[in-house]
């Protein structure tokens, strides 16, 4: 019954698409579905159905998909759930290849008929194979194709990037994406998978694993029906792309909250811990860390071990980070002599010249805080670097001779860093680091520690023991 | 030996500030001392010091204080360290209130002519009484005056508002100030107070307590000379002002790195966490953590016990919120018959309208959202509110009904919000919210749920058990 990667891609990549319950009034989801994608800038056909228009958002509406002279690859539906059963027989003899079924009021509500008309569903896509997104989704996004088949037009403002995120919340997928908007962060696909009438966060997985835009897998979930078929895919390609989770509803309170009706594995956290870790899924326990977890994983190599080189331009974030460094299980490493002997040179015996260094009476000096990196860059013992800088009047052009790292790049080592200034300084500067993938940036050292103990953790995860 | 209060409160409200060392050149940190004093606005007279110049910045030029026409109330010293005993000679003679010494290369560096300096400086000002803020500090700011007496003219792009910061880190200093830049959070004074020659923690919070303009007292700390006197200070203010503190250097590589020669108490979390809280200090444990708490103590009533109701828009928010409310001590309290009344009528039953409340079907209807936070503000088992809402095209306007709020604010009761948006549409709205003290909007609702339990934390210190 399980649905095929290859219909799934097709679902992602349609030539054209119809929405099911299109309208021109501000208060109808139908009409913010049609801003998505006409704002969206969606090359292909855009086809608004609804009984009642005869043109919607200047577009020819049809009145229903049947009679329709096109092939429609992609159907959206936003009509009364009720409606949705027959719409789907429809739908399936004019040969629709996917469905994005933004309707509530199935298996969700606390009603039978809901659960009744969820299967019914459910049987009708099961004769055609046919892959269904939802049902009580906002939809989905593909930004590779400017496909934005969601309630959402504020979606097609993300950046195209390497993250391809699962949701099963509609709020936290907002969020998320709001949260990377206003940070640069760039994603490839994002699904409301909403109560998986066949396409879970298994599927999902295994689609995404072989989408090449995609390079990071980031899930959140709150109840898994299958979460055996998960585990098992998420194995299948342990190493290949990185997974990572938040899974809520690990409280009693929470749990209930999030009605996981038929999952087979309790809402305990530790549980789903120990199965993720197990499968090479890299938990972790909040949106923040869900997004800054993601981003270093797309825009940064992986360690090759625990060896972590902390260079700070004020001692204050460097001895934050050490204390996280040291609980997350990185080891401040002693650096080798010949990089001991660089940094002595460059720094006068009063700084702290060892790791962490307090790069202080070198802040003013860009090539002396570029040197130091330089050399703890090719230490044989460091396999990933903190870099905070807090950049002010003072010393406010030395953020300049980072730009001469790019060709020691080479060396694969992630430099994850907090650089700071005041608004609109060196926001665009910082931006272009990022885009030149020369360092991931984070809001604080301790955010930027957590990230390198997570990019630790993941490593370890996927290593043969 | 110990500085009085009076003499600080002096030292931060100057009529006339003199800057030895000041300079023209942007080389130097007496150029920027200059820029902060002038660019800042502050309203009382200026007086740059330095025998090579006739005029720095517009204003006329004194080769040194000895022989200036006028009083001075506060001098900044900005001068290579081993000049500074016969610079504060000439100050004291001078009739000088208050000191604050940026320059460097005291007790801090390895090396015994430092030591030496330091305890000759503090002979000194202990015959006169005369507070120093420093050595080793980037300055202090008293916005309420406009008073920017740091290397960092930056700091002056802050907001008025009622955190009073201490910090021992000039990087975690600047990085605090510039996140507060970016979120619209007011302080009232900033100070660094470096290698603490006669004002430390302690003689900080006893001024702060007494300070008009500080409603919470956050400090950040590594390594502390005196934790008693800071302990026995704070015991004597209990629950007049909350004091939050974040202390870094807890593990043993921090630790040395933070190179707390002095202290009584050891590095160790365990041992400051316990000792803080005898004395009513809330532990925190990052910069975010510190400047959230901060924000919620300064804009939000406490709340009055651990009952929590947690409102959300969509789902997710609301289950992930339950999670840490419930991890912090929190109640996620039943609602009493009236309230639940009111939320049957108001939410379908599709929905889930006990605690924490999925107000998904209310979420397009202003109304609706604030029926709900009404009823819940009145609820007697309610003490503090979490409330969640993404805004995006469908429900975008809906965030106006939270305007009608006021009213209701009587109740004094916490509502603690994560009200998200794409940027640039709810930012103002948000920040009015803010302003008028409806509530206390943070990035996530991991975040805002964490600041909850902190604040009933705080309540815990202070109440008598």
């Amino acid at each position: 019954m399980d649905i095929k990667r290859d219909s799934i891609n097709k679902l992602f990549n349609p030539r054209s698409v119809a929405v099911i319950g299109a309208s021109e009034k501000p208060a109808k989801l139908g009409f913010h579905v049609m801003l998505s994608l006409t704002k969206g800038d969606f090359p292909g056909m855009i086809i608004p159905v609804n009984p009642g228009s005869k043109e919607i958002m200047g577009l020819k509406a049809f009145p229903s998909i049947k009679g329709l002279p096109y092939e429609i690859d992609l159907a959206i539906i936003v009509l009364p759930a009720k409606m949705v059963p027959a719409i789907f027989e429809e739908c399936l003899s004019k040969g629709v290849k996917g469905i994005v079924l933004i309707s509530a009021g199935f298996k969700e509500i606390d009603d039978p008929v809901g659960v009744d008309l969820h299967e019914k569903l459910a049987k009708v896509v099961k004769r055609a194979n046919v892959p269904v997104i939802g049902p009580n989704t906002f939809g989905m996004i593909n930004l590779q194709v400017n496909l934005n088949a969601s309630f959402t037009p504020e979606f097609s403002l993300l950046k195209k990037g390497g993250i391809g995120l699962v949701s099963q919340s509609g709020g936290m997928c907002h969020l998320l994406c709001f949260m990377a908007i206003r940070n640069d962060i760039g994603f490839s696909k994002i699904v409301g998978i909403g109560n998986r009438l066949n396409v879970d966060f298994a599927q999902m997985v295994d689609y995404l694993m072989q989408d090449r835009n995609t390079d990071v897998i980031a899930l959140y979930m709150e109840g898994i029906d299958r979460p055996r078929q998960l585990i098992d895919t998420a194995k299948t390609y342990k190493g290949k792309k990185p997974i990572i989770a938040y899974k809520t509803g690990i409280g009693d309170i929470g749990d209930s909250a999030s009605r996981s009706h038929t999952g087979s594995l309790a809402g305990r956290g530790e549980i789903y811990s120990g199965a993720f870790a197990q499968a090479g899924i890299l938990g972790l326990n909040s949106v923040e860390a869900l997004l800054d977890t993601a981003k270093a994983l797309a825009g940064s190599p992986l360690p090759k071990g625990p060896g972590v080189a902390i260079l700070s331009s004020q001692a204050g974030p460097g001895i934050a980070a050490a204390d996280i460094c040291q609980m997350g299980g990185l080891n401040i490493v002693s650096f080798t002599r010949e990089t001991q002997g660089r940094i002595n040179e460059i720094l006068p015996p009063l700084a702290l010249r060892t790791n962490p260094v307090d790069m202080g009476p070198g802040w003013y000096n860009p090539e002396a805080m570029v040197g130091i990196l330089r050399a703890v860059m090719r230490d044989e013992n460091v396999a990933g670097i903190l870099l905070f800088a807090m950049f002010a009047s003072a010393n406010i052009d030395s953020i300049k001779g980072l730009s001469s790292l790019g060709k020691d790049r080479g060396q694969k080592k992630p430099i994850i860093t907090c650089l700071s200034a005041p608004p609109g300084i060196w926001d665009e500067q910082i931006k272009g680091f990022q885009e030149a993938a020369l360092l991931v940036n984070f809001p604080t050292p301790e955010r930027a520690a957590r990230v390198m103990v997570n990019l630790n953790r993941y490593r370890n995860l996927i290593i043969d023991q």
